[in-house]
This record gives structure tokens, C-alpha cells and sequence, in this order.
């Protein structure tokens, strides 16, 4: 008679399990709450304590790490002294071991549990008996999860009992996942603490959500991981997300979210190139495409606000890659269903960014915490010329935009919109001229217009060039050691300069 | 008398640690190799057998796990009733727990070792050991590496045998980083196939290596994490690197390493803004800055071949953020040292990079393959006009390069180097424009230049004004609707085109 030894916290579809078990004529050997459910539902079960003849002490800490356990789990089928060892110790193979763990995520995120009693929830015996089973797949079938149940039961009943090696070796890997994943995870708890730095190690254990159609170009395989409790965006309609879409789609949410306004912003290759905010969405929709009426096409456009079928109308006029939004009405969903490749995005509104972004490079990944709060207070206006209220409104609207801009970043905006972008030059300068020339390009005069700068001018030619142009409100973090000659030539020219005290250098 | 539990595979320090334990009166209990080693050392050991009354069987693999020795590391020290439920099963408190595990990543390095060896050597007793003990922190200290054995000792020294609070939890963390890394290791050895897909799960768990001085901004706190085993660089000299640096080291090694020929790269705001080859490095080097004599100030300079005294002497002339070299001579490294904030960094050559590079977005983690090999074969002159050897070596030139510039990355070369690179553009024209207004700044001509494009031309208008100015070679991976027009107007123009078929698009 096979043995099958069940223990688990997640009861699950485990009396199913047990019916097929006792069907197929596996002794179900149990204890505890396991037993409990199985006999409740008049399943015979043998004790764990009269295989052992051991009673489990201390409140049911050591009640399966025992020798007649552990050989049982551990012996080799193939190997007539492990047998023999097993007989002297009046012991038997054991066949099926299905665990799971006790639930230490589910608790950790309970809040009202100290650290103390959380602890508690630390499983020893089911990681051990999980990890040996899965050590010797060969002769042992560890499930480690309810999901895994069904495929188990339909493969032995096709092939007559029969597992084979690959699925033995499946099951086995989903342990040492699980296992990986859980001591991560006290890990992290026990590292948890007050101080700014990063952790002493990173640890990453996410599972795919999905693959991607492929990465940063077709020849480039993808997939998305989370954690499978994340759920920050849901896409209801539209192709399959791009590499860059992830990128773009949070660039946009990120942008909307700096504003109380009702806004919008359109995304393309990374960078903003549309803006602006207005008394509807509509409004702030034709007015970021009036910043860039060219590059908008093929754009990723954000929302902070739900949207509607008037909106949805002219939403599929152009051909756009995404509409990202917070909410939208039923109706405009169904417009923009109908241009099949549009990707609509809802994102979760009370959703809170990870404070910490990692990449990978050199051998190795980098952290960094990413908290770039807002930081008006730190300013200072350095020059004799002082921006008036409507200039002010714009130098905070493009300080929140050179954010997202590549550097060297230089945003041209007024206080309703931004109507130039200057992105990735190696010169700063260059993204100066740039910006300039897109302005001039769509239009726009530089009455009222204001300049931000992502780090702080070298030298003077930045606002020189832009004030030739009628540029006549700046805004840089400053820090140079040329500060004081540019604010005394700031000073000659009449413009006013604010000092942000915090570089916004993004690459 | 305390009981200390040791185990261990790796010996380093083990006999120091135990004589310490001798003197201060802890009985050892062991087994196996460990317990030879020791009594070799005249240390006093019990057999884990004459606690247990069990003899290990089937070859050690059930030797640890039995309810005296797992009662003894799971009892509560102020829990009467477990001391007493201890008692009953005539075993006793073990204070200290010394282990570490079966060397499963060692042993996994080693090609020769088929699957089914390999798996021998994941260790159950000892994870069990260490778990029970780290979750029991507050009455059992558990040891899983000798780099703590040290500081155990001072401890216990100085406060008369009693490790503090925050000690114990920090011990147990670092079993919990230890055995979440062992499984995780395991996993992916489980998890290792010929498949082109990616992991069903993304597994990662580094140590910290560092701290940066700052992330990407001064109020951005930054770390970089290794595996301990990979050293793909080493810093000879100079200031801390900062966060770009990082990104700028590897585009600076990847570039040189992609051509046979002596060559200097120098990257800026990551990207390339010089690139040379030529008979020596110095020639390289100085026909690099030549490229944009303006932006390299500030730059990081990678080369493929060993620094000389020769060039160190040209190397400190200007400032320069980084030199990245595979080599370098002591003399020319002590030159380079005179400028104390100059980076000198050495990589190893062979190192192969990851094929696989993860970033965080939107609540997860995007993971992509980056293999881009260079794929001369699949290339097709679609042009009635052919390049020359002369332009077909400038066009190999300028493809290998313009994948390190950031989309929309146009890059204007010749066949010795770049002269002209526009980057980071929302529109492909103006990236052109760009390219060619750097050309022209930097007094070059367009005789035997060449263009080459990331990804193909939406419209005709970036040849056109390429062609105006006098270039009549491009180079581009083809693939758009208009592609047959595109190819029209070049056979009117009378350029010569290459379709890569490989799109290398980068931001």
C-alpha cells in the first residue's frame, strides 16, 4: 500500500485530493488540523504519531521531524540498503508528500501582529519535509501547492500511477520556489528597520505575469514579473503591451498624478512631448497635442481623470499606442474598442510606486530609492527680477515636466502647458536650442513662456540663447561653480532665475 | 553546562570556535566530518548518536532529524512546559547552532557533475537546523557562516556570555537570507532548459557590494549588489563611481569589445559622442575626441587594449570622468593616479555579460533577453547603387555603434570613426538634423560618409536631408510600409541602402 503524507495549512481542495488518494489505495498518514478536516469528512487517516510512536511536544513545534518520517521521505526506492535501513527502523517509503506552509505573507501584512507573535508563523517541519521529498523526486512526489493537484490526479490516472520523471521534476523545482520565496521572505521581514539605507542584500522573487510579444526590439525575448498580489493596472482592450509601452505607461501616470489640475499628457519614445492642463479633459487633450501636433502620433496619452464617451470620440481619431486613465466610463469603452490595437489602461488610483527601483548592470543590479518629492519649499528666487504669479504657475508646471525628460532636460512652458522639449543632448545647451526651435515650430511665442532646466547650467550661452529668443523666466537647481556669474548675467538681462536646490537628472 | 550543535561543511575557523566554546564550558555535540576534524584538534565532542539513541542511516542522509535534537533547538527557554515536554523525551536545551550547508553553488559549477549527483548535495538536515534555530532566535543563536563567527566571540566575551537582542536577530536574518539564496539556486538548476522562453519566475538574491555615494540625483540614495563570485570590473583609482557611471562603464566596455580593431570609445550622458579606431591607441583616442571635441569633457573613455605611460600622459590632460581599459601598465596607472578624482577602472575580458537584463516598472519587474549579435549575413543592398569596400566598412562601422545610442539614434560615420550622432529625438528627422549639425560644428565633410538608423525611416525626409548635405550611404533595418518608396527616392537620389533586418532600439 502507497503512503501519502498530508499536512497543510491551505486546505484547498485537499478532500478531493484525499477521496483520489484513498481510491487509488494510498494510506493517508496526518496530523493536526489536516487530520481533523480529512476525518470530518470520513476519511481514514493514520496518525503521524503512530507511525513515529512519538507524541508531539510543545505545543506541535516537533511533530514530524522524526527519523521514521524523514527516512521514509528520504530513502532511495532503488537502493536496498536505504530499504533495509528503513525496515531496521520500522519505517516505510512514503510516496506522496503534500504540504504547504503556514501562511507567514498573509501575516506579515497583518499590522496588528508584532513581530513576536509573527515569528511564530515561521514553518519549520513543512519546509523540511517539502525539501527532502523534492531532494529525492525520484522516489518521492512533493506537491507543494493546491494548484497542483489536479494535474497530479489526471496524470495518474492516465498512466496507471505512473508519474513521470519530468513531472516528478516539476513538482520538485515548484518547492524549492516556494521555499526560496518563503525565507525570502522572513528574510525581508527581519531586515525590515527605520533606517534610510538599502538593504544589506536584494532579493527578487516574482513569478510571470506574462510574456510579452518581445522586447526593446523583435529579436528580443520578454516577460513581465510581479508579485502576484500587485495589480496596479489592468488593460481592457487592445494588443498585447510593447516593451516600452510599461515604461511609457508609467511615465504617464507618474506625470498626471503631479497635478490636482485636470490634465493630460502624451508620451512618445520616453519623453513627454504634450502637456497641459484645462477645465476638462478635452481641453487639456487638445492642448497637449498642440505642443507637438507631429510627434504625438503613435503616442502614449495619460488622463487623471475618468473618461468619457465625448472624449473617447477624439481619443480615436489619430492613431494613438495607449490611453491610460483612472477610470472610463462604459460607453467610451466601447468607442475605443473599436480601434482593435488601441491599448486601454485603467490604473489604480491608491496605488503607491516602490519607493526603490533596481536595474541591472555590470554583473550586478543597482537600487535606488526614488522618492523625488515635490520640494517647493527649497526654493529660491537668486535674481533682482522676480516671476509674478501666472510666471510662477509655469516655472512649478515645468519643474514637475523636466522630471520626466531625458537629461540634459530643458522644458519651454507656459502656465498652462509646456511647447517645447529639448531631450538627451550631450550638451545642454543643444536641448536648449532644441526646445527653442520646437516652439517656433508649432507656433508658439515666447510671451509668458518660462525655461526648466534639469541640472544646472554650466554656462551662460543656455540663457543667453533663450533670451534672445524672449525667454525671461528660469528655473534650475543650481550648484554650479558658476552660479554667482550666471545669476550676475541673469541679472544684466533682466530675467528671473529660480534655484530649486534638487537636480532632477533622469536618464 | 550549555550545548552547541556544529555542523559544519565549510571548516574555516571551525577549530577556533570551538576551543573557544571548550573554555567556556559548552559541550559540543557532533557528527561526521565535523566531529572528526574537531577531536583530530583534541576537542572534546558528543556524538549526535548518544543524544539521539539512533545511529545514522541510508549513508547520513537521515542523521539531524530527530524530535531530541529538533525539541532541543525549538524549545522556548521560558516556556515551562516545553522544558518540561524536553525533559519527558530525556533531551535537553541546545544553546547554539553552528551550521552550514552542502556546497550546492560550488558544486554546481561544476560541468562535469550530471543532475542526478548534483541534487546529492542539497542539504536538508542542515537548512532544517538552521531555520528552527533562527526562528527560536531569542533562545538559540544560530551560526550559518564563519564570517560571524568573530563577532560571536567578541560578545560572548565582553558581556560575560550574552549575545544582546539585536545580535541574535541578525544572526537568524542571515540564515534566512542564506537559505532563501540556497533554494533559490536550487530552483533555477531545476529550472534550467534548452528553451528559448524565460523563467516562469524571476529569482534574484545578491549581497550588497557597496554603497553609491548618491543615486542619479543627490537626494537618491543608491546601492549596487553582486553575486559575491562575479567581478567583472575592479576600481584602481579615483572618486567613488556614481550611479551613470555604472550604465557608462558597461556601454564603454560592450562598444569596444564589439570591433577586433585598436579602438577608443567615449560615452557622455550614455551616450557615445566619440568613437574611434586606429594603428595605436593613441590614435584612437585623439581621432575619438576629434569627433566632438566639445561634449567628451566629462566623458568616460573605454579602449580594447592595454594603457601605455604614452597615453596615460595624454590621458590627464583634460578632465575625464572615467578610464575604462582590460589592462593597464604600472607606470601609466601611477600617471593616471596624479588626478585623484580620476576613475581607472580594469574589466575583465572574459567576462561574458548576462544574456538576460531586468528593471523594475509598474509594480513588477520587466526581464528581456540582449543578445543582438551582429548580423552581417542577413544584410540586403536594397539600392541600385552598391557602397564600395570603403562605405561598407564605414557602415559596419556606424551599425555597431549606433546601438548604443539612444532612440532615436542616428549615427554619420566614416571608416576610421564618428563624426556626427544624434540622439534621443521624439522624431527620426530631427535626430538626423542633429547628427548632421554635430558634423558640421566639428568641421567635417561628408565625402565617404555614411548614416546609419536604429530603426527604419517612417518617411523619406531624413534621406533627403541627409543627401543634401552630401551623404550617399545608408544604413537601416528596413521594415516599414513605406519602404518601397523609401528605396524609390534613394535610387533617384542615387544612394546606396543596406537593410540590417535587425531593428537595434534602445532608450
Amino acid at each position: 500500500m502507497k503512503k501519502a503524507l498530508i499536512s497543510v495549512w491551505n486546505k484547498d481542495k485537499i478532500i478531493d485530493l484525499s477521496k483520489f488518494l484513498v481510491k487509488n489505495d494510498f494510506e493517508i498518514i496526518s496530523t493536526g488540523g489536516t487530520k481533523k478536516i480529512l476525518e470530518d469528512n470520513q476519511i481514514k487517516v493514520t496518525s503521524i504519531s503512530e507511525v513515529t510512536n512519538f507524541n508531539e511536544i510543545m505545543n506541535g513545534r516537533v511533530k514530524t521531524l522524526h527519523p521514521k518520517i524523514f527516512g521514509g521521505i528520504l530513502a532511495d526506492k532503488n537502493n536496498e540498503s536505504h530499504l533495509e535501513d528503513l525496515k531496521s527502523i520500522d519505517s516505510t517509503i512514503i510516496d506522496l508528500v503534500v504540504v504547504n506552509l503556514y501562511p507567514f505573507e498573509d501575516m506579515s501584512k497583518n499590522s496588528d501582529l508584532s513581530f513576536d507573535k509573527l515569528i511564530e508563523y515561521i514553518d519549520v517541519g513543512g519546509p523540511s519535509m517539502l525539501r527532502a521529498a523534492a531532494k529525492n523526486f525520484q522516489s518521492v512526489i512533493a506537491l507543494c501547492n493546491p494548484a497542483l493537484y489536479e494535474n497530479f490526479m489526471i496524470e495518474y490516472s492516465k498512466n496507471s500511477g505512473i508519474i513521470d520523471y519530468e513531472s516528478r521534476k516539476e513538482y520538485a523545482k515548484q518547492v524549492f520556489l516556494e521555499t526560496s520565496k518563503y525565507d525570502s521572505l522572513i528574510f525581508n521581514e527581519f531586515s525590515k528597520n527605520n533606517s534610510e539605507e538599502l538593504s544589506n542584500s536584494l532579493n527578487i522573487n516574482l513569478s510571470k505575469t506574462f510574456d510579452l510579444r518581445y522586447g526593446e526590439n523583435p529579436h528580443q525575448i520578454s516577460s513581465f514579473y510581479t508579485d502576484k498580489d500587485i495589480s496596479i493596472f489592468k488593460q481592457l482592450s487592445g494588443k498585447k503591451l510593447s516593451y516600452n509601452n510599461f515604461f511609457d505607461i508609467e511615465t504617464s501616470i507618474r506625470i498626471v498624478n503631479e497635478f490636482d489640475e485636470i490634465c493630460c499628457c502624451i508620451i512618445k519614445h520616453s519623453n513627454p512631448c504634450g502637456f497641459a492642463i484645462g477645465n476638462n479633459l478635452i481641453e487639456s487633450f487638445d492642448r497637449a497635442v498642440s505642443c507637438d501636433p507631429v510627434s504625438y502620433f503613435g503616442g502614449i496619452v495619460g488622463f487623471n481623470k475618468k473618461i468619457t464617451a465625448d472624449l473617447a470620440k477624439k481619443l480615436i481619431e489619430p492613431f494613438l499606442e495607449c490611453i491610460v486613465c483612472p477610470d472610463i466610463d462604459d460607453d467610451a469603452l466601447e468607442i475605443l474598442k473599436m480601434k482593435k490595437n488601441l491599448r486601454v489602461i485603467v490604473y489604480n488610483n491608491n496605488y503607491n510606486f516602490s519607493n526603490i527601483s533596481v536595474r541591472s548592470v555590470l554583473g550586478g543590479m543597482l537600487s535606488q530609492s526614488s522618492s523625488t518629492k515635490f520640494n517647493e519649499q527649497d526654493w529660491q528666487v537668486v535674481t533682482e527680477s522676480k516671476p509674478d504669479k501666472i510666471n510662477f504657475n509655469a516655472l512649478r508646471l515645468g519643474w514637475k515636466i523636466v522630471k520626466y525628460v531625458k537629461s540634459n532636460a530643458i522644458v519651454i512652458a507656459n502656465d498652462k502647458q509646456i511647447i517645447g522639449v529639448g531631450a538627451g543632448q550631450m550638451s545642454r545647451v543643444d536641448s536648449v536650442k532644441i526646445a527653442i526651435q520646437k516652439c517656433k515650430e508649432n507656433g508658439f511665442d515666447f510671451s509668458n513662456a518660462i525655461l526648466a532646466s534639469d541640472a544646472f547650467f554650466p554656462f551662460s550661452d543656455s540663457i543667453e540663447v533663450a533670451n534672445k529668443n524672449g525667454i525671461k523666466h528660469f528655473i534650475q537647481p543650481g550648484g554650479s561653480i558658476k552660479d554667482k556669474e550666471i545669476i550676475k548675467i541673469s541679472d544684466k538681462l533682466k530675467v528671473s532665475m529660480i534655484f530649486t536646490n534638487q537636480r532632477l537628472f533622469f536618464h
